[in-house]
């Protein structure tokens, strides 16, 4: 077969490193030869439900517990989540549980909150937040990378090139949906971008069926043929009560639908080797 | 899980039809339990050429021989297919082999010669052509129809819905990409319209990972993500000498390759039970 | 300026045909230095809708009376339009005004129905139905070729290619406005299509402020948006009734508000010289 | 006609502020019955070349000069501008000319480089940055803000929703070309965004053709639609030696070109009258 290059990147492509980068987070391998599974709500609520859910999320075989606690909303007069409150509770969760811990950072100004924090998320919107890029490429954190929503693959790599060109070299990069015309789904989860990326970057990719679909009912089906496309990991939203969600609750599944989730997922991941 | 539904469906839909519809072509079923594997080359060229390629992929295990001898071309300036010559190679190839035939039509004034042909194909192209589809339901050959590059599910079903509703219910989907900003690739397999479609519809879908990506690369770990999201099988264009081919040389695998892919394909066929 | 081209047209572009292409309809001429306003209702309804439409906008100063007898919908279930019986209708009008007729054709088995249509149109949904577009090739009526939806300007001009390859040189194009992400319009009027399109080829190019938008308010502005643009021509929808219009109401604007949009649309193009 | 209005906006309505917002900048008015011309270089790139491209644009009739000085660019190996010495020579030549500077502003830590600055942009990589937008809403100048190339209107006036809420009601939206399947063009200019923001707000909206398109012949049709379509005003990219420019030098018109454009402008606004 032939090579799938893209000229412009020098740090993210496997010409310049051919192997897979294999990130650690405490016990946790994410790339290469392991399956990355990361679950928890979309935001942080309470004490009570970050609790529950992370403990369900572990028995279940999760390795990583994500939680948003400053939530990018379109609308200024949408719930803004928790703030430092929620990065409390959701290390109050990863004491509790011993899994590390992902949440998104929106501005520099807040990294000393995030100092529990395992994993600092980048969203969709930000993606092309050069200025927050260039700063989180001066710590030493793993930076997991939302592809924005329009993006191609070819501005999607450059962005990790920011983080990695300012000295980071610890990039997971996470395709979670594109704009299209379908009507019956939030976006498309583009599966193809991961096969591709898979070719051309040694970098650790994820998929987000959750806020791809947006619907439930696809979570599992589209975690599978994530897996399935080369996907090192999924990133699935899980809630223990899904209608009551401040946020995102038509996408999330409930901590019962997770552990089938997980089981299939390893069946199809042990399918490929 | 909640149901998914589209209001204006009333044929295609698994509210009148609960079941999976299962298509009989020979002794090969396309829907239900079983994965249909269809491929060949994108053009028939030569009868060296058709009856190589179909020997090859009933030896890997296909199911099904594709082949175009009515090619829709963006320009009326390129190769426009072998026309009837074509589709008597491809009955040659038939006989030769035992293996059910499939090609494109773009008129229902060419319906004469695909008399053999076993299951007619409308392309993405003419997915709104309604007059041929109309005319088409009136036949009971069975018609796999492909999405066109920008339409929803819910147009597509649609369309659907105008072949069933003219008394044809032998409809096949095939899901071949949709356009999107992605460079790197000709278009996007769209996975989450293969999953909502096996919940909204109970008629059988296949996806193209080859006219999709356009990338020989591509369709392996396409195929196999396609078939996790959920398809009852694939269709690929495979070619003895991919760098010759009059058409699509660049999606084309090679008949060792395609042997790889049906066996791994089995596989993750298998780990979904 | 540099000149802007496409490598695989051949009759339609400028290099092959410097001047613009003029096309005369009974006294109208479309093309070149005349503005022209095509105006009606979105399907025929009834003798006493048609004519008293067709007076109205005659009166305003339309050039060419539009209506619709053969509808191409999304479903098979909606308003398929009144057929044979409403060329019919649309001729008595044609008669009474003598003003031109266009409509469009969805089948080249219909032909004869046409006889005594000026102009006919084929539609976004069978923009790249190539065997229409051959068989319209052969016969010496102007054809109104209208955008897919998705398709770009090398596609858009490649299928006015394929009925000029035919024979038939009498091509006028229709900006109908393309999809996108937006959910206030119905589609989005892509007038540097237009402006490229004056560049690249001889061929007179319309544009139809109605379809492209689906919203009544909007129909005055990109109308003269189009003309600015450089547009050869509007086709709008204008109905006496448009809250009881059988397809489309919500976009079709009264004669009063067409009678506006005449007088506006001259004194911009006025101003373009 | 009918009202359209978007429900979750309570400060860029018309509902909340029937009147149009006009922003003043020394003498120059924007929004309302002016007709304001932004110019200028994609990047300041030296001394003589700003002053002298200043020069010249006012001479021609501009109200505002542009300049880049933070470059937002995919690629990190990318020119990214000349920084602060790009606004101090901007600066110069607002003091030589006594036309007021807009500037496009990357992170919030720069804000004091910009204090000679009258017009702060926000790009259309940044649009939903919400931590900039909220900096942003508690100064006092104006704020430009570019739409993204993928979003629909509501998330555009949402945006200025954010920097409003914060206490800044002088925000002017720019229309700059979205996303779409288009080869010829970079991008895509909404026109009916134009028509549709000028019924829902009464924000003042101008259009960039230059970004938009990407091709200087198409700047100038393209900036007279804009006009036509109600737009408040222009952004056009000007530069005195376009082949040698350090960015964009593709889309940039040449002086001369530029004084055609504002004498053609002007007609084409009178006309509207």
């Amino acid at each position: 077969m032939e090579e799938i290059m893209i000229e412009s990147l020098c740090r993210s492509d496997r010409k310049s490193h051919p192997n897979d980068t294999v990130i650690s987070v405490g016990d946790v391998k994410i790339g290469g030869k392991d399956l990355t599974i990361i679950a928890g709500p979309c935001s942080v609520e309470s004490e009570e439900q970050i609790i529950e859910i992370a403990k369900k999320i572990k028995k279940s075989g999760a390795n990583i517990l994500r939680g948003g606690a400053f939530k990018p909303r379109t609308s200024p007069y949408d719930f803004q989540g928790m703030a430092a409150d929620g990065l409390e509770l959701l290390n109050l969760a990863k004491k509790e549980t011993g899994l590390p811990i992902i949440s998104e950072i929106v501005g520099i100004r807040h990294l000393d909150l995030f100092s529990d924090v395992d994993i600092l998320q980048v969203g969709a919107r930000n993606m092309q937040n050069f200025e927050l890029l260039k700063e989180l490429g001066k710590i030493d954190k793993p930076i997991l990378l939302k592809r924005g929503f329009s993006n191609n693959i070819r501005e999607f790599l450059s962005c990790a090139e920011y983080i990695m060109n300012s000295g980071n070299e610890n990039v997971i990069l996470c395709e979670r949906g594109i704009r299209t015309f379908e009507e019956l789904t939030r976006n498309t989860l583009d599966l193809s971008a991961v096969a591709l990326i898979r070719e051309i970057s040694h970098l650790p990719i994820l998929v987000d069926p959750s806020h791809a679909t947006g619907v439930s009912n696809l979570v599992l089906p589209m975690s599978l043929a994530g897996i399935a496309s080369g996907a090192n990991g999924i990133m699935v939203e899980v809630h223990n009560n899904p209608k009551q969600a401040l946020s995102d609750g038509e996408q999330s599944i409930t901590p019962e639908e997770f552990d089938t989730l997980v089981e299939k997922s390893k069946k199809i991941f042990q399918a490929l080797k």
